[in-house]
């Protein structure tokens, strides 16, 4: 199949099946990764707990595991949660928020990655480089610009742990088995925004959910994130600001269908032979 | 007083003593649930901390115990506090988000049943079928549908615990003490927000706060969230989506007013003579 | 400098350094802290874990303690990053929401402000009174109304603790040495919007995360705050409400430039000589 009219049958399954999104996520956020998950199609549902995360998994098209305020007792949830949805075939996204940043974090994903088997791992280019290893500048959670050889960088971890790599920024990109395709979709406001990137993540878990391979999953969440961001910033009037934008970003993705989402959609693929 | 009457002077009651209404609720939720009690005239507190939950509900006019992020401890709070209110008088709401769910949940919401004295409990319809011992379809914490037969669970379950029994749907049903109102005001859309749940319990809490009786409560804040989704939905512009209407829900019940509530009430009632 | 030069300053300096503003605070309003941390110019980042705090601190420009959350955990985690944060030479403001509600609340406030060194104090006039020793009437986390006497509370705790104390109420109070400023911006649905006390405080740490002084950040922030609820107010039409009025904060907060910041500021001064 295309790779576009993968994206749009993605998109189309999402809304045919609502799948049931398993988040074990942060504070700041989760309102938005509910909300998002909802515009798109799916169900969200954020049971973090120790004493029930490893049933609701059970339950669930696919997990979502974010970093963005852990502890250490989370991060053992989040391995058990991702270690029963391992047996259960049910696929995970890790986002790696803020690793980089302090050795908790840091450490915290390189655990998860060793001891669940991410279908796919998405975050900017620092936290990134990270997880692969290298030596990258980060503050906070938010990644300060893109980083040079972003490109290299996902592809080399995504051969290296055998799933797909999604490295966000100006340009997307996401690497998986002898596959790289970059999304030019998106709009700078989107950087603006507290938790768009923990939004593409769940974007990317309901697509996992419906059914979608990693791959399609990962390019198909990021595309509508970065068109929802075109399309939102569009409608904005002279005074509007972020405040709006972001209501108009849960709009966008509500009112995409796979028609828009394909016809916005800025990609190129490269693929090894 | 007139059913209707009771609705009117219910909500003026809020605006007129601004209860202030203690909520030991989840995170995903919880600003939601703050914004729509200070919406509708009351004052929000979370205080979940055992070492001052018990203080904090000794202010309140109502307790909202909302398990949507339960864990062991946060019930173990929930029931402590839910004991001094009722010692102190102060009506508490429970919201059994996602028992059936998962066992964590289901035991959750049963020991809280059990050890306190809920006034009112608001779920849907899986949600009440798992408190009332009925095993029910629930995949996480949205009910797929409507489930048959609510109207006979509702109104047995609170006959048997002697509480007001509060089943939200496209119909909603409130069964009290040889009452049962039925209430179809809403929109579909009040579905595809994250909260809109937590936030219909946060105003019945609203207006037990108020000194309203535990049915009275139960009735006027469901008719103000059905009514507020009505409103907010026809406000809407052509591109609007779940982001806008999310906004103009608070926008609606800020500015409701007994009169509006009244006139676009669609209530009907059954009592046992 | 004069006062409304130093705002004018303070406020470019924020879009021109980005400072990263560290916040350990509650999950009711985390969302709203970030967004509009965001919004005028910085960057926000919740790493409240024992196990990272300390070395996030380490990065950031300011620390914002905020005990609307609170829990015993919690208020040690937020002692040992202050101080962490006084050895580098981070400043802190301390956000002690809700002191005097409940004996919880007051003993927080009162260890982290005998434990670590804040640079500013910001709260409503029964918070400062109740971290300055004075009984204050308060039920919940709102203020009730203009406590008297709130300007010689507020020089009187600044002298004594040789901080700035910023009282936010119907007009805002900023005492520090030697100097007092009174800020009349603002709008009465700033109350009933949740977090706004919270995210006046991040502005200021956004403020001092620029580098201004402990005064001149109070100021600042406050008159961003007011501001900002003015001109979101401005912008609404007859059918809005809260809902519209807190994301239009976002975006007037967004939009605002130095030179609108002063032209809209309502202060008056009055120093010791």
């Amino acid at each position: 199949m295309e790779l576009l009219q993968e994206i749009a049958a993605t998109f189309a399954a999402i809304k045919a099946n609502t799948p049931l999104v398993h988040h074990l996520t942060n504070y700041v956020t989760a309102n938005d990764s509910a909300n998002i998950t909802l515009a798109c199609g799916a169900s969200p549902v954020m049971a973090a707990d120790p004493g029930e995360a490893t049933d609701m998994v059970a339950k669930a098209g696919a997990l979502v595991l974010n970093i963005g305020t852990l502890n250490a007792a989370a991060v053992d949830t989040m391995i058990a949660t991702g270690r029963r949805a391992g047996d259960l075939g049910v696929p995970i996204i890790l986002d790696p928020v803020g690793a980089g940043a302090t050795p908790a974090r840091t450490d915290a994903a390189g655990r998860i990655v060793r001891e669940t088997s991410p279908a796919v791992i998405r975050g900017n280019a620092a936290e990134i480089k990270t997880v692969a290893g290298l030596s990258a500048a980060i503050r906070g959670v938010d990644s300060a610009a893109d980083e040079p050889g972003g490109e290299a960088v996902a592809a080399g971890l995504a051969r290296r742990l055998g799933c797909v790599v999604a490295l966000t920024g100006r340009t997307d990109i996401v690497a998986g088995a002898g596959r790289v395709c970059r999304i030019a979709n998106g709009h700078p406001w989107l950087a603006r925004v507290t938790g768009t990137g923990c939004m593409a993540t769940s974007l990317i878990g309901c697509c996992l959910g419906a059914g979608a391979s990693p791959y399609a999953a990962a390019v198909t969440g990021l595309v509508v994130m970065g068109v929802a961001g075109e399309l939102a910033h569009r409608s904005l009037g002279p005074e509007d600001g972020i405040g709006t934008f972001r209501v108009k970003l849960f709009d966008a993705v509500f009112n995409l269908t796979p028609e828009l989402l394909v016809s916005h959609a800025k990609i190129s693929e490269t693929r090894e032979d």
